[in-house]
């Protein structure tokens, strides 16, 4: 299982770098090998300073040996042997009207004292945030994954949409990262599916990310904008930024396995503002958006 | 001993703020007075788009009540009161050649299940993040912290110095976040010191704190610089940002205390950039920097 999720992850990174490389047309991604001293490593894609995407990374990576002591504590497990291996990206474009996109698929399996396989089990998801809120993108991309979600079980979207909206929240602003899409973890295998069936379910919501993100970017990326409208982006991104190194798991995950810094914190954003108590005008466009944020909505 | 360090702290701010727009000229420090719902508030001084300052704060809270859930944990203790006041600062200077600074002065005050008070004890300290080194800065800065220290007990500057060294270190880039200061907590009375030493301790150093920073704030702000100096210093300002959001413990406690958002998150700096591993040339002066960084020095 371990070997065919990273040979399926190694093939999505190659179509997703090839189909922003398309859209961008100016910069390309650059790949970076790096390994982990304590086992395995990874193939860090990142481009920057594009025509469309300002900053952007799709990474895979593949680590394991014996499980970090922080995360035996995270995990309520003494000290055993891991494995972990995934796609992450995150695409931060240049123009505001186009939302920046996350997603994440990967695969983790934890061994017995003997090393022999204990639990298994996959997660991921995707989410979008967009600095100004164009319902329809939202919309859109709730339905691409709720299509990918409904070929394996009917409670899937709903579950999964809610997941998404209460994991990427920035609890002390009291407001969504953006407006979600799917989170779902420690999808094992049980009476309903097994392993085979969750690597199938994943691999279809990994196989859906270009449909439901290309059409949104390519409709937004040329779109005019102002000075107002690329300070209010930045001022966004300080919410990104602050939710990614306060709350994610992902990033912690990272940081406590000693993956590489580098690759772990791509994830930030080019340029940055923070302001001083910043809110905009009521009934303004930027406005609207904190409102979509604070009260997560059905998309669907 | 509480009301005696908060009319301290009261002055203080007047005199830092009154001194920091005498410098800047053209900015002036806006005061926003806010409540805690669960007891006390605060008086927070924000600057920003200064000519000299492009964002700072200097701050002042009092808060008290029942010690939150999460920060029993920290202390191991049960459901007792606390008490809790200080001034915090930050300074971001427009500059590149002009380095940040950071200070913090407090007093905790800790009660039994009746109330009676049980625990009670100083911290505080002030550190100095320039973004290009000029050695003859550090070494002043120093050379102030060290003669408050050294009226109150000659191993406090070699003490604090080092823990400030071991505090404000970025742990994850395995490099300091600037050229240090002092830092010190916990400072309760014992067989050396009653309270009332440790407040005139303190306040010794509260008070140098104008004179080890505008000296220097006065001798840089003027410089001249290119956009390759102002993106090196919006670079390092992540880090800043990178230290303030995953290791503070200052940030956390005002997080997990239900603070005021705005006035712990003046931290963080108002212009900055992320891109992906950035490395300054070998031999160039931000090449000095990181050196200096890596492997903390003895200033005196």
């Amino acid at each position: 299982m371990k070997d065919q999720f990273y040979a399926y992850i190694q093939d999505l990174q190659n179509k997703i770098t090839q189909a922003l490389n398309d859209v961008d047309g100016k910069a390309k991604f650059k790949e970076d090998v790096w390994k982990r001293s304590e086992g395995g490593g990874g193939q860090s894609r990142i481009i920057e300073n594009g025509a469309v995407i300002e900053k952007g990374g799709v990474n895979i990576s593949a680590v394991h040996g014996q499980l970090p002591k922080s995360m035996q504590a995270y995990f309520k497990i003494g000290e055993v042997d891991f494995s972990a291996c995934g796609l992450s990206l995150v695409i931060h474009p240049k123009n505001p009207m186009a939302p920046t996109v996350h997603a994440n698929w990967r695969y983790f399996e934890m061994y017995d004292n003997k090393g022999v396989l204990a639990d298994q089990w996959f997660g991921g998801g995707q989410d979008l945030t967009p600095y100004y809120l164009f319902e329809e993108d939202a919309m859109y991309f709730h339905q691409q994954c709720k299509q990918a979600c409904d070929k394996h079980h009917p409670d899937f979207y709903k579950d999964f949409k809610k997941q998404c909206d209460r994991y990427f929240y920035n609890e002390h602003r009291k407001e969504g990262r953006g407006v979600g899409g799917l989170f779902f973890d420690y999808l094992k295998k049980d009476k309903n599916f097994n392993i085979k069936d969750r690597f199938d379910f994943v691999t279809e919501v990994g196989d859906v990310f270009l449909d439901a993100y290309l059409p949104i970017l390519n409709k937004r990326k040329d779109l005019p904008y102002s000075k107002n409208n690329r300070d209010w982006q930045e001022i966004r991104r300080g919410r990104y930024v602050e939710f990614n190194l306060i709350h994610d798991k992902g990033t912690l995950f990272g940081l406590k396995t000693k993956g590489r810094i580098e690759s772990i914190l791509m994830s930030l954003p080019p340029h940055v503002q923070w302001r001083y108590n910043y809110e905009p005008d009521q009934g303004s466009e930027e406005f609207k958006l904190i409102a979509a944020l604070k009260n997560p909505r059905e998309w669907i």
